[in-house]
């Protein structure tokens, strides 16, 4: 767990590294990548070592007996997080984008709202129109320099032709760990408009420390008549090349129709998933992510501090992902002055807020999951960039 | 290339091996896995190179760049089939049973007729089932021992409620290699009858001696408007696990439901499949195939031989795929006994014909795509079984 040694991305098809000049125009020699959201980390080394066992079996056919994989899952969920799972539960899709469309197929209809707390996580916004629903946009506010929910306003936002809330718990980006209290008033809100409640879940094991994620069916219990969790391996072990995640429906109605639409677009899931996903649901994987989660922390107050000591750039304090979310607002610069001091001066590849929906304009995304060393570097060349404004 | 090395998938995960007791109640010590379309071999050298490359990089995040990829596509169905696409016709779903799934979802509506040429795929029926969509039957009929399509009886079977036909080429099971004339016929079909073309041609690579597959889209080019053609790497180099697809549509307006269709439900490629069939659609997985068939069809000859000298029983002659397709309508048997000396007697796992659709009641597929001496085993076990006969 040397999170620290520097690896060399380059040339592998990773899409944070080489896709870089493409998107950004920004070189693979002095760029800087720190937008799409994985690490520049190994996974733990028994998720090594499950890949090794596989690739010398040497052959890759059909996959067979994913109970394995389901057991791995709940054990997981019981053990990091309290909630206890029942296998039949689980539908394990191609990641949670995936698992999201999936949702909006299946609980929605054309022409139906879908309401998002924003700014969120850009792919729900991206995922709903392309379906041919409707993005109700309920912007957070800021309290104390943290986000939190506004639900009178939101209450007057809705016209009742919305079907489904989704969640981004913790919140991407900005980095909130909702509180129970908080989840609770998702569910009130959830329940009075009568909506589908998905919870994404997949930020929920990098919390930094101080905070406890609460998993929705946690927070209020008798919402799961409404209730669809979304879990994944994939962020938390920085394995999103195996395309899988978990959507978990206590409901057997809501399951039911899930199921169908799974059965209906023949979704099943691939095998490199069902070998590397149990390596890291387990013992070494949850003292792997325990060194993480610290890690990141330390790379979190580096950054900050860095940040925060440039006038007019404030960088939201995370309470968990590793994503850190910097608003601009203080400079009085136009964000396309803002966007071309980053990529131009710093060289640096990021998430323009603006891709996050209302209230993001101002913002701009870092990722901090990378070794400590990128980040002094991203500091430093930030400090440089903005250098007339100190 | 070693075809004959003996290797021992019992507990890799194999759905082949390793879900027989519990499907078949048979024991991994003497059950013989026989049924769901994987091979007992492991895949070209070039394509093991590439997933121990993969696994020393050590880092599994987003995959970037697909253009290796799509490439790679191109040059194999450029080289080996001789037709020409462009990268852009391409999608990448996960593997084609979800390409069914989303074709049938793209280009149908609840209710309407999806037909195929039974017995077929099981697959088709089960995806079509569970969309809500209806299964339209059209038998195929026995001439000299081969399947063929019987036009002016599907004319009258059809009641103007269908808008797919879904093609299996070449045929599983029963192995036909379409003519270029069959393939015309069934491109006028879908004309006559205002039908999307689904041509499913995962199995185009792996053809007998004398057999030359014709892609749909090269014998009937002014079908396009209305076709859908889909390929894999999974079959042919036996890497169903990694759960990858191709589905390739020339036309524009269809290709434009599809994508956004594909937008909707999230779905993109898994990272191991666009690591490793670039290095199967490659000169080296060109003369993999080759040796490959070669000996298939040595298999195919010593189980032909073997069966067919057990009065009653017919395997047909495979003109493609490794699916051997025996009929036991001339033992004068019930199903239910034929199938109890099958698994209780010869201890092999085979598919039951009736999943296959109308015509499929007295046959059993047995996969041979293994090794020959697993190919002699049964043949052994058969003849005893079915000793009473001779």
């Amino acid at each position: 767990m040397n999170f620290d040694e520097i690896i060399d991305r380059r040339g592998t098809h990773s899409s944070k590294w080489d896709m870089m000049e493409k998107l950004y125009g920004l070189s693979p020699e002095d760029g800087l990548p720190m937008w799409v959201a994985d690490m520049d980390f190994r996974p733990p080394h028994s998720v090594q070592q499950a890949l090794e066992a596989y690739a010398a079996e040497g052959v890759f056919g059909y996959f067979g007996d994913e109970r394995d994989y389901l057991a791995s899952v709940c054990w997981w969920s019981e053990t990091r997080h309290g909630w206890t799972i029942d296998p039949e539960w689980i539908f394990s899709t191609h990641g949670l984008v995936n698992g999201t469309g999936l949702c909006v197929e299946a609980f929605t209809a054309p022409g139906d709202g879908v309401v998002l707390f924003t700014p969120v996580y850009h792919a729900f916004a991206r995922t709903i129109k392309a379906a041919g629903r409707r993005v109700v946009e309920c912007p957070l506010i800021q309290v104390d320099g943290r986000y939190e929910m506004d639900f009178d306003a939101y209450d007057t936002l809705l016209d009742g032709s919305e079907k489904m809330v989704i969640l981004c718990s913790p919140h991407n980006p900005g980095g909130r760990v909702w509180s129970k209290a908080e989840l609770q008033q998702v569910a009130d809100f959830a329940r009075r408009h009568d909506l589908i409640l998905v919870s994404d879940e997949i930020h929920c094991d990098i919390t930094m420390p101080g905070h406890t994620h609460v998993p929705m069916a946690l927070a209020d219990e008798g919402i799961s008549e409404r209730l669809v969790m979304m879990t994944a391996a994939t962020k938390t072990f920085n394995l999103a090349g195996i395309h899988t995640g978990n959507v978990i429906i206590p409901d057997p109605a809501l399951r039911k129709r899930f199921g169908q639409l799974m059965a209906g677009l023949g979704i099943s899931p691939n095998a490199f998933a069902q070998r590397l996903v149990p390596a890291a649901y387990a013992p070494e994987g949850a003292a792997w992510v325990d060194a993480l989660c610290d890690y990141l922390d330390g790379n979190r107050h580096l950054f900050d501090s860095g940040i925060n000591a440039i006038p007019g750039l404030r960088s939201m304090r995370l309470e968990g992902t590793y994503l850190a979310w910097v608003d601009f607002s203080g400079t009085g610069m136009s964000t396309q002055e803002v966007q071309r001091r980053i990529l131009d001066e710093a060289k640096i590849a990021v998430n323009f807020g603006s891709a996050f929906g209302a209230g993001g304009e101002t913002f701009q995304r870092f990722n901090i999951g990378t070794q400590r060393e990128r980040v002094v570097e991203a500091v430093e060349r930030m400090q440089r960039a903005f250098a007339d404004l100190q």
